[in-house]
């Protein structure tokens, strides 16, 4: 650690624009009365010398393909984003700054992707950005490995990221550390601000590990440095890039709350404001005006903005290469507008397998697999693996390799047991673009990496996740792997499509949606155990998976009086309940709901067609906790479900067991058309 | 790594018990058709020497205090525990073993809690095992510290546990292995079978780590061995139990499938039955005989069942040390025994904080800080803390201490940014028994301990989780901190009581359910702003919190029209609108909602009495996700809520932007009672 008072090094201008970052952060979180100013004021030297001296970026462009890619894994510090983001030239003026955690503003607590211009990535819940950078690497090593082989210079850029004590604590860094080790990913770059405290007090008090020992372990290569100068940061960072098969962790030994003169190395600049007094004696101390707020001198300015013509110009010189390509090589050049823009095959659905209809049938996870694989030769992006359950969740695309450093173009990725650095993985892939990701595991482990697949719903990233062995229709292995709360839990989380296929043909289209999403996750749910196949001239088209909820079989005069809802694999026991009820005379409605989000989202003149209002009497079924059933159901109907844990048993004998049964549904519908 | 056909060590009669170890597994999983054998017959040598010369247990009183504690983390091994279990005289017939992974049966597909005699802690979820472990190994320092200066021999025990590929590479795992290096934790001694398979084929398509190396970097005491040979298994243990400062991994290299002529090495044998003619070549290779089955010879039985009479004299030698103690220190002796049998005080209702009436109150995180102390003074054994958020979660017992090397006798745990770690560890030191314990975070970072929290639903054990800052009520920290589908995603697992009371005398209450809880986990979620602390004398008393919910304020007339339903900081804006109303003549009844788990135990006619069926105007208003309010407010109700994710702004202006008002409420009732 170097001395409590150090030396300050670099220019003069170099030291004002540093200092310009801290008290621009100070002023913000102070405005705010709320945020976290120590981590910009220790981290600012750092991040001052990767901005201005390495990141590859056009501030007038952030979706410019080639860029650098920057994380700010430690998502509370936001102000020092927010500030490099205005200094370098992005579209976040000066009263963004300003308006720091106030409503509506582009600078919000902690940075949120789609919102500020030049924010890669959603931050804040720790160790989210640490391993979504992992699949920015995977993408970038991926494009690379794909197209610099016809033309070098198309894909060439690293991926950045500053994170903190609370990245390296939190299990998901362990993940994605061990997976970017393994994968060799020598293009990340990781910024560790090692400065001793966390909320708490002394990191000591928590936090004893070996850090460098721990990331050498992974196959990381490990420098250690002081984060407040300039030489050892840049050469550090020159040290790193020319690491091409490791990934590197710069450990920046730094002074939380830098400047301040009572509050620096102490957990009271973590996060809270600093004080107007406290601020008036940082800002002495760092040889500014005391007097000034959000004050930028025009030099520092300047300084920073080089940024704007370094960046036109570096994106200028990628064009030309890519012209070059399109012109040497126009068909390898169209599939790389295909990556880059995310383009699909306008004949999407034709190439979908279409399953005949086949009263045996089979489980959804080998019928996604066909599907899968289909997918897979039509669209050459599609990417994606499993967390040590390939065999089981039915993910590997055929021919088409393994990703890694023996074969970056492979497109089946061994994600290994890591459910949650899987989920951010897949995040980070979706957000770099071009390649377009998904991941399996047992609908249990959703728990796993449900705070990953929460990031891709609040950013609106398009990444798929394949959660098979969906229910006790797993049978044996018991309650601790039989999902009973997932589906309300993944249900009740905004903007994540939960899709649960009855059969085959609805299996083909909820992947279609799947691929075709852009503005948010997409999530199938799969059995293990066979499930019919629809005769689908017979009934009604699979296409209307896409409507989220319709009639797979109608009341025989077309005019219900009992309707019965179900998903995935519990529509064959409404289906088979139908029957029985048709025979009785009751004139029974089957309604398939493979996607509760997208019924929500039709019209209500479709809802009201598939659920007439005036039909009270209801039953739904589904091998999972009731909650949220009562929307459908109504103060009328009765809906059917788990609300216990599971039991290990072969599975139709739990189905018997917890009373998920055709006789059940039976009973039930007669039961309430009698009270009607 | 030992060679493939590696002679035999031991003695023969050691070789027929560890053969014999694996013959039941193999059976087992055969006669199920369904589980894992590979790894049972890859450990039973480490499992035997484990068993047979170190493990201090007494088969006939799987309870016992001071027995040491033995985790099978890779749970999905089950038959190597059930086949230890019987074989050393647990209440486990072979019958069991017959009915291996079938309905009702002992034997479920991964061990189970409660369920089986000997089975220390649920496990097959990876990683859960590690970390459950850690909180143990807490416990069992935390009781030796306190009561051993007093009477040496009354709390001196062992960590055992079997862990895998699986277990190492899952998240938790970091923060488990961090936690306990950290804590110097000397009595864990973890053997990890290193035998490079896991389910999708070698370890090294996905996992490289350097494990020595990690673990060294944790701290931990690390030695490498042939896991086939038991001299070396034998002396590694004893050199881990010499090693007193640092847990302790073995890493030792097994063969999966040991003996099978074509699957051992190899994934084949991880997760399906060998199959019959496998078997018979595999016991043919182990010199057993092929044409029996689930066959234990006489002597094995005699070897093994050694274990009844050594831990009865092991028990009864404890039971004198405890007897003399009782007479020279009795009332040490009576505090020892308040900790090992969860004794609470009978007075404790009287030693809760009785909070006074106060307009503008305080924050729940505030009146649980007070509760938590006055508990923490009435019940010496309750213990806890957060994940790097204590002042945030004010969760701190003030003058108790604060748990670590230095004084394993504190009471206050900084567990670190490690919410899943947190969450096991808490499993693992309530199964120890003698502690009652709690863990901190907020309520968004449930997320990151989900899997924790089911661990502890599925296996009734008492973990209490706090979890602050429960609504877009933090305010400034914005969507990514902001909690919105956490509630129903609780709500939805089963056996977890999810609290979340509306001032600071519901929260008193609250922690006291949580305390005497003994059967599940509790989970508190409070607040980070400030709300009124209702009149007791002239509204419902809150001891009501205990039934889930209660008439705050109930309609002038007494017969309600209207039931206005909330819970924590929401009640104040139904209070404020029921005030209005019943200005307006409307007859409307205030429900506070603390915990709706307990309020589904009430008998029907006290839910009937507060959610009278003939009032259908109901209006339930909650800072998150509706998902599961219908059930209250039924179809002629309206759920005011948040279905999408929040915003960065001081919590009043996101309240008003999201539609969180006294004035929405009012709107939204008056329609409804115009509809009636």
């Amino acid at each position: 650690m170097s001395e409590k008072n150090p030396v300050l090094s670099g220019s003069k201008l170099d030291q004002l624009c540093v200092n310009t970052i801290r008290t621009l952060s100070m002023d913000g979180v102070e405005a705010a009365n709320s945020g976290h100013p120590g981590m910009p004021m220790g981290m600012a030297d750092v991040a001052f010398v990767l901005w201005t001296k390495f990141l590859k970026h056009n501030p007038a462009n952030p979706k410019w393909a080639d860029r650098d890619r920057f994380i700010l894994s430690a998502g509370h510090g936001s102000m020092l984003l927010y500030s490099l983001l205005h200094l370098t030239g992005y579209d976040l003026p000066l009263k963004e700054l300003k308006n720091f955690r106030q409503l509506h503003s582009l600078t919000p607590g902690h940075p949120e992707f789609g919102l500020t211009p030049g924010v890669e990535t959603t931050t804040g819940p720790l160790g989210q950005g640490f391993a979504t950078g992992v699949g920015m690497a995977m993408a970038e090593a991926f494009l690379a490995a794909k197209f610099n082989a016809s033309k070098t210079g198309l894909v060439d850029h690293y991926t950045y990221a500053i994170v903190s004590d609370g990245d390296l604590m939190e299990g998901i860094s362990h993940e994605a550390a061990s997976m970017a080790g393994h994968m060799e990913l020598g293009k990340m770059i990781y910024l560790y601000d090692s400065n001793n405290i966390s909320i708490d007090g002394s990191t000591d008090l928590a936090f004893t590990d070996d850090s460098r020992k721990r990331f050498e372990a992974y196959g990381w290569h490990v420098t250690e440095i002081d984060g407040h100068n300039h030489n050892e940061i840049e050469k550090a960072i020159n040290e790193a890039k020319g690491e091409t098969e490791r990934p590197s962790l710069v450990i920046c030994r730094t002074h939380i709350g830098f400047g301040s003169p009572n509050k620096q190395d102490s957990e009271a600049s973590h996060g809270a404001p600093l004080g107007a007094d406290e601020i008036r004696l940082t800002k002495q101390k760092l040889g500014v005006d005391p007097d000034k707020t959000f004050h930028v001198p025009d030099e520092v300015y300047t300084h920073f903005r080089k940024a704007l013509e370094n960046g036109a110009e570096a994106e200028k010189r990628w064009n030309s290469v890519v012209d070059e390509f399109r012109k040497s090589n126009p068909d390898e050049a169209d599939l790389f507008d295909t990556f880059v823009n995310r383009k699909l095959p306008d004949d999407l659905s034709d190439r979908l397998p279409l399953f005949e209809p086949d009263e045996k049938g089979d489980a959804t996870r080998n019928t996604s697999h066909t599907a899968i694989n289909a997918i897979a030769d039509a669209v050459p992006q599609f990417f994606g693996g499993s967390a040590d359950l390939t065999g089981s969740t039915k993910t590997f695309m055929d021919g088409k390799g393994v990703f890694g450093p023996e074969d970056y173009t492979g497109r089946n990725v061994h994600f290994g047991v890591r459910e949650h650095g899987m989920g951010a993985a897949l995040n980070g892939i979706a957000l770099h673009g071009g390649l377009i990701p998904f991941g399996a595991t047992f609908l249990i482990f959703s728990d796993y990496c449900r705070p990953a697949i929460r990031i891709a719903a609040l950013s609106n990233i398009p990444s798929t996740f394949v959660f098979t062995h969906d229910s006790i229709g797993l049978g044996e292995d018991g309650p601790t792997h039989q999902s009973i709360e997932q589906l309300p839990a993944l249900r009740a989380m905004p903007n994540l499509h939960v899709f649960r296929p009855a059969d085959a043909n609805e299996t083909a289209w909820a992947w279609k949606a799947a691929v075709e999403r852009t503005d948010g996750p997409s999530l199938l749910a799969l059995t293990r155990q066979k499930l019919p196949t629809y005769d689908r001239p017979g009934y009604a088209a699979a296409s209307n998976t896409e409507k989220g909820a319709y009639t797979l079989l109608d009341a025989p005069s077309g005019k219900p009086e009992l309707l019965l809802m179900a998903t995935g694999s519990e529509v064959e026991i409404i289906m088979e309940a139908a029957r029985e009820l048709h025979k009785k005379g009751v004139e029974a409605r089957v309604v398939s709901m493979p996607c509760c989000e997208l019924f929500e989202k039709q019209p209500q003149s479709y809802r009201d067609t598939i659920l007439p209002p005036d039909v009270k009497a209801r039953v739904s079924i589904e091998a999972s906790a009731t909650l949220g059933w009562e929307r459908y159901v109504g103060d009328g109907g009765t809906a059917i479900g788990i609300n216990r844990f599971g039991e290990s048993a072969p599975y139709l004998e739990v189905y018997e067991e917890l009373g998920l049964t055709k006789e059940r549904v039976i009973e039930e519908s007669l039961t309430l058309l009698k009270q009607a």
